[in-house]
C-alpha cells in the first residue's frame, strides 16, 4: 500500500524520552452564530456522530416544555441532564432525586447499566458489597431528564429511547432547528445508551454550539433555555463529568466564559458565550485524550484565554506507575500556535 | 492547515449505523528470519517504542543464564515473565510464587502498583477489603523474572530496573543481537513499569520475532531458550494476558502456530514458527483495538489461518450498554484482503 493523502490534521502527539511515540489526527472548526467559519482544519464536512457532545442541546426541551419548572429541577439536576458523569455518589444522588420528583425509580431508565467510570467510585461500591445499577450509567442524568420531560408533557415514558417515541421525535426536530442540518432516519445510528444519534458535519455541530452559547439564531424560548443551562453548567461543573475530568476541571476555572462537553470516539465541543463562538473537534481515531488537547489549544486561541488548566491540557507530562515523568502529551504546534506552553 | 501526506495506511474502522465513525492508521510489516520483507505497509522504518511486545525477548536470559532451571520455573512462570497480565488471582499467585523461589517478596519489585486491569478482579479485590500491590501490576511477572535472573547470577537486585544495572545492560545487548539494531542511550526511553524501552524500526521488531519464532539467526542457546518460551506460551496462554484478552484468546486456539503479544500505544507482534515469520504492527495513534484487528488480518493472511478467533477480531459487532448491536469494528479491506469476513 502506497502513501495516502488524508485531509485531516495533526491534533496531538505523545512523546517518550523526547521522541514522538504516537500521533492523533482529526478535524476542528470554530463557528460564530451567524454561520461564519472563523477557523477550520482537517475534514469538517464529512458527517460524524456527535455522541455526548449534544447533551446540552438535548436538555433544551426540559426547559422549553416546562419540565424543569414543573419538577423544580435545581441547577445540579439541569447540569446532570447535560452530563456524562463519572458515577460518583454525588452524581448518583442527583439522578435518583430527579427521578423521585416524577415518581419513577431507576427501573424506568433505558440507558443500561455499567459500573462507575470513576475507578475509586467503582471500588468503593464493590467494597460496600453493592452492585451497579442504571443510575451509575454516565448518561443517567440525561435519561432522568427524558423521564421528567415525558411526565411533564403527559407522555408514557415506556420506550422513550426509541426513535419513534415522541420524545426522540422532539429531539430530532430540535437538533435539526439548532444545527440547520437534517436529523432523519437517513443519518441515524444508535448511541451507547440506546437513544438515537445522528451523523452531522462538524461545522453544523459547532454552529449549534455557537447558537447555544449566545442565543443568537435560536427561538426566544430556546435562547432562554440555553441561558439557564449555561448557568447550571457554570454553577455545577462537577455534575457534567466528575473528579479529574476535563470538562469539570475546565469549567470549574473558566465557566461561564468557557463551557465544554466531550463525546465518545474523540468528539468535543466548546461554547464561548462572550466570544460568540462554538468549537467542534473530532479526533479521527476516536482518541479522547487528543480531543481534550485540541480543545484546550483552540479555547486558548479563540477564547483568548491564558489559564493554567488550558496550559496543562495543551502540554502535560506523562508519568509511569512509579510517578516518574517518561514523556508528554502535547498539542500539535500548528494547532496551538503561540499558545503552546514551553516544554518541560 | 492544508491536506497532508502521511505514509501510514488504514488499519481498522469503527462503524455505527452502517457509517464509518472512526478510523485508525498505522504501519505493519512481515519479515522472515533471513531479513527478507515479505510484506510492508505504512511507515515501517521510523523508530517506535515496542513497549511490552518485546517481553518474550526479555525473558530469553532467564533460560540462557540458568535462572529458569535454578528455580525450576514451571511453564506458567515462564509465560508470566512474557506477560502483560490482567491481575487476576491466577496471575498474582504465579508472580508471588516466582518471587518466593528466590526468597524475595513483592517489596523488591520496581514496576509500581496499579489495580488489576481486569475489572472484575479489581472489584473482587475491593470487595474483599484488600488493596492492590506490585504483584497486580501487569508487568509483575516480567519483573519477577528479573529478580530470578539477578539472584541466579549472583547480582544484587537493588535498582535492577535502572539502565545502568547489569540486568538492563544484559537486556540491551540481547535486544541488539536479536533485532540487529542498536539499543543505546541514544534511542532509550522509560517504560510504564520503569525499565528502559528502546525505539527501533518496526521492521527490526518483526525480524526479532521471526528469529524468536524459528531460532534461525539466534545463537544456539538463545534458540533453545526461545523454543522453551514458545512452549510455555503455548502451555499457559492465560498467563500472557487473561480473561477475554486478545493474546490469550488467539493463543488458546492457535498456539503454537501463532504466538502474539500486544504492547501499549498500539504495538503488536506475532510470531508464526511454522511459517518462519515475524509480524510487527504500530497503530500510529496508539489504538490497541486497531492493532488487534490488524494483527488478526495479517495472521490470517500470512499464517494461512482460517479461524473463528481471527474472524472475530477482524470483524466484530459493537454493542451498547443494553447489548444492542450498534456498529462494528473491522479491519481495513486492503489489509485483510479476501480474509475479511462478510459483514453482519
Amino acid at each position: 500500500m502506497t502513501a495516502h493523502t488524508q485531509s485531516d490534521t495533526l491534533l496531538a502527539e505523545v512523546t517518550r524520552g523526547g521522541r514522538v511515540e504516537s500521533r492523533h489526527y482529526g478535524a476542528a472548526v470554530v463557528m460564530d452564530a451567524s454561520g461564519k467559519t472563523v477557523f477550520a482544519t482537517g475534514d469538517v464536512e464529512t458527517p460524524i456522530y456527535p455522541r455526548s457532545t449534544v447533551k446540552a442541546l438535548l436538555a433544551l426541551p426540559l426547559l422549553t416544555e416546562g419540565a424543569a419548572d414543573k419538577y423544580a429541577l435545581p441547577p445540579e439536576a439541569l447540569a446532570l441532564a447535560c452530563a456524562s458523569h463519572q458515577g460518583e455518589p454525588a452524581h448518583v444522588a442527583v439522578a435518583a432525586d430527579m427521578l423521585a420528583r416524577t415518581g419513577w425509580d431507576y427501573g424506568v431508565l433505558e440507558c443500561g447499566t455499567h459500573w462507575p467510570l470513576d475507578a475509586r467510585a467503582t471500588r468503593a461500591l464493590a467494597a460496600a458489597g453493592q452492585e451497579a445499577c442504571a443510575l451509575h450509567n454516565c448518561c443517567s442524568g440525561k435519561h432522568a431528564g427524558f423521564i421528567c420531560l415525558a411526565c411533564a408533557t403527559g407522555q408514557d415514558p415506556a420506550h422513550y429511547s426509541r426513535p419513534e417515541h415522541p420524545i426522540m421525535q422532539t429531539m430530532a426536530r430540535m437538533l435539526t432547528d439548532v444545527t440547520d442540518v437534517p436529523h432523519t432516519d437517513a443519518n441515524r445510528g444508535t448511541d451507547g445508551c440506546a437513544i438515537p444519534t445522528w451523523a452531522i458535519p462538524l461545522s453544523a455541530l459547532a454552529l449549534g454550539f455557537a447558537r447555544f452559547a449566545t442565543g443568537t439564531g435560536l427561538s426566544a424560548d430556546r435562547a432562554a433555555a440555553a441561558a439557564r443551562l449555561r448557568d447550571a453548567m457554570t454553577a455545577a461543573p462537577f455534575m457534567i463529568a466528575g473528579t479529574d475530568q476535563f470538562d469539570t476541571l475546565v469549567m470549574q476555572d473558566l465557566a461561564p466564559r468557557v463551557l465544554t462537553k466531550m463525546g465518545a470516539e474523540g468528539v468535543m465541543i466548546a461554547a464561548l458565550p462572550e466570544k460568540g463562538l462554538g468549537i467542534a473537534i473530532k479526533c479521527r481515531d476516536g482518541g479522547v485524550r487528543a480531543a481534550e488537547v485540541a480543545a484546550a489549544a483552540l479555547i486558548a486561541r479563540f477564547g483568548r484565554e491564558d489559564a493554567p488548566v488550558l496550559n496543562h491540557f495543551m502540554r502535560r507530562p506523562l508519568k509511569n506507575w512509579n510517578g516518574t515523568v517518561v514523556g508528554e502529551l502535547r498539542a500539535a504546534r500548528e494547532l496551538a500556535g503561540d499558545r503552546l506552553p514551553e516544554g518541560l
